[in-house]
């Protein structure tokens, strides 16, 4: 079995509804039993958000849930109809008719298993089941959705659960790239790539698959190929890859600009403070990404720098205020740039490169964060471009 | 209990949705535990009916069972919403989950029976039940759609089962009016009338309730008021206003442009073709609604007319056709006046002044047919409005 998932813009008309059934009729015929899961309309869950914000801000509720899962059920009825007028058998399954069991968070469910004896029975009659993305129900039968980005996260669940040999993601771009093409010219497709590499990728601001997927996609090594819907390519197959012999250093490089970097200036207490503070945000469900802590002066004072997503920051400033603390600066023009690779492991002196070909430039560095496969460098926001586009050229990524 | 219904026009914006949640807040306030059924948002259900219409013509599919009923889906979800902002406790329902139980028939689902355990256990803890009307399940599981117009439907239903005290079916008109108000300037709002009545007027063409809805209202003696959304007023009452003392002959009248009358002249046999014809268009599911048969002539043969609704003539057609018949004649260019009044039973003459009525405005009558509480003329349709209007003013109705 292959799970094949169908993003907002590739049901976003009836033309691309037809073209995703032939597509699906084609790719049955040639890789054998399919299950497909699909997104909402393009467009269609913004304007259910929209009509519901008018009345609520409460996204956690029963009501926000049924609502934005009523987008999914128009288009997998749509591409079910559509693949039943050119001769393919299909049946549309709500979430919880596909058999997915979430907890009750509403708004932001967790899949808690997938029952997937109806699709099974299905396809074993020859009929494609086309599963509506990103919604399940809780145990007492309510519907509940995933949260964003959650059809990516169901569409791998469900290949997980079916031990499905591939989960293909059409999607409107052609697969992953060493760079935003649109910032970056000579950014090139990647073919393959390990799922570590992934999932650094999707946190820090890529937007080709949701983080929760490509978690799940690692934990039960389910190959994900992202492809484009609207061209004949192989796009990029995210993988078990780890071993490749002829690892690049650095595989791919983003840009995030949803930053906000906090500061606090001449903080006294030290331990004891940050332990309340990261506590405090913590318990507050503030995402803390880079943290710099200054050497304490003569005097036992220090400066504390952390960024958060800029969402965050009134979160911040409460939290701040609670523990009567007050931020000396919050820096919201910055963007942070990174560095993705397996072959960084066996490279040392990958951030020494960055730093020189950073200062060659003139691109100031704010702060720095690493981990075992990347590097990110927060730099200030109208430098991102140039910073992104210096650090391509200089690892001038080719992979074999 | 009250149950109230609310159509497409009546939560067809944010503004309105509000206006309608505040409404059942001061209905409940006032009346005691109040049940609601909504339809789909004004247009929605077009809008999805023609998406589905450019992949498929057949509309008695799971797959278009399934499309339209998301557009009661999002309604439920805002209206219980807003309720839940003005701080009213409320919980949207889908059909099935408000237990409607229906049979397997597509796009055109008979309700089976309604569990009404899951609504009274909601209204007993103080909470709105919002019940999305027009759909259900059946025994399956699958969801099931009741036909344009089942909202009504599904609001007297489950009055019916809740054993209600009267369903209110707001809407975008105020009540039921004698005649067409557009069309007849004297035309007046009736405050009570009978579910006979109603039940004629409903199945002549008068829009404001669909007939099924009236047969369950008569056959479990519901009142059913039908009352302006957008204006504080009384309405019309439909009930077992039988026994009226001061009945008038006449208590409103109704046009209906949708009809053909197909003629075949000089057919020669006569009972056993009627037979066979009219078994066949039954078996098509042709609604024959006039037949005129004219006196057998000295060498056997005979007219015959009959009416059916416009969108039927095809089918006609090809029924005449498989008995080696053809229409001399298929007339799209009536339109049929109706006069409704359980006054008619106790008055003759009735039928008289009305012929009288038409000579006197020189309106020829194609032809005519009647039962025990109405009178229907075919006029050709140009003078349809003359002709409703000579005949208002010859009743002259009033209702005490």
């Amino acid at each position: 079995m292959i799970v094949l998932k169908f993003g907002g813009t590739s049901v976003g008309s009836i033309e691309r509804i037809r073209h995703v059934a032939d597509l699906i009729r084609r790719s049955a015929a040639k890789e054998g039993p399919v299950c497909v899961v699909v997104s909402a309309m393009a467009g269609e869950t913004d304007r259910l958000v929209s009509l519901y914000k008018h009345l609520s801000s409460d996204t956690q509720t029963l009501e926000y849930d049924l609502l934005v899962a009523s987008g999914e059920q128009a288009s997998i009825s749509l591409l079910s109809a559509a693949l039943g007028s050119i001769g393919t058998k299909a049946q549309p399954l709500l979430g919880f008719q596909a058999g997915f069991v979430t907890n009750d968070a509403r708004g932001r469910a967790k899949i808690k298993s997938i029952q997937t004896d109806r699709i099974l029975e299905l396809s074993s009659a020859g009929i494609i089941p086309i599963v509506a993305g990103f919604q399940g129900a809780d145990e007492s039968g309510q519907i509940t959705t995933l949260g964003r980005g959650g059809s990516d996260t169901s569409a791998v669940a469900l290949a997980a659960a079916l031990k499905a040999r591939r989960c293909d993601i059409y999607t409107d771009v052609s697969g992953v790239y060493t760079a935003d093409p649109r910032i970056c010219k000579k950014a090139r497709k990647i073919e393959k790539m390990s799922f570590e590499e992934m999932m650094e990728l999707a946190s820090l601001g890529a937007k080709v698959l949701h983080p929760r997927s490509v978690e799940i996609a690692a934990k039960y090594q389910i190959p994900v190929r992202v492809v484009n819907t609207f061209e004949e390519s192989e796009g990029t197959t995210v993988g078990p890859f780890e071993d490749l012999l002829e690892s690049p250093v650095v595989t791919a490089l983003t840009t995030d600009h949803n930053l906000a970097l906090i500061t606090l200036k001449n903080v006294r207490k030290s331990e004891e403070l940050l332990d309340r503070l990261f506590g405090k945000l913590s318990e507050e469900n503030v995402i803390v990404d880079i943290i710099v802590h200054s050497a304490i002066r003569e005097d036992g004072s220090f400066d504390l720098s952390f960024s958060t997503p800029k969402e965050d920051v009134s979160l911040v400033e409460r939290s701040l205020q609670s523990l009567a603390l007050e931020a000396s600066q919050i820096d919201t023009s910055l963007s942070k740039v990174s560095l993705v690779g397996s072959g960084m492991r066996s490279h040392s002196g990958v951030a020494a490169r960055v730093f020189k070909t950073l200062a060659r430039g003139q691109i100031p560095i704010v702060c720095t964060t690493t981990s075992e496969i990347k590097i990110s460098c927060v730099v200030p926001q109208i430098h991102a471009e140039k910073a992104l586009q210096s650090l391509h050229d200089e690892f001038c990524i080719v992979r074999e």
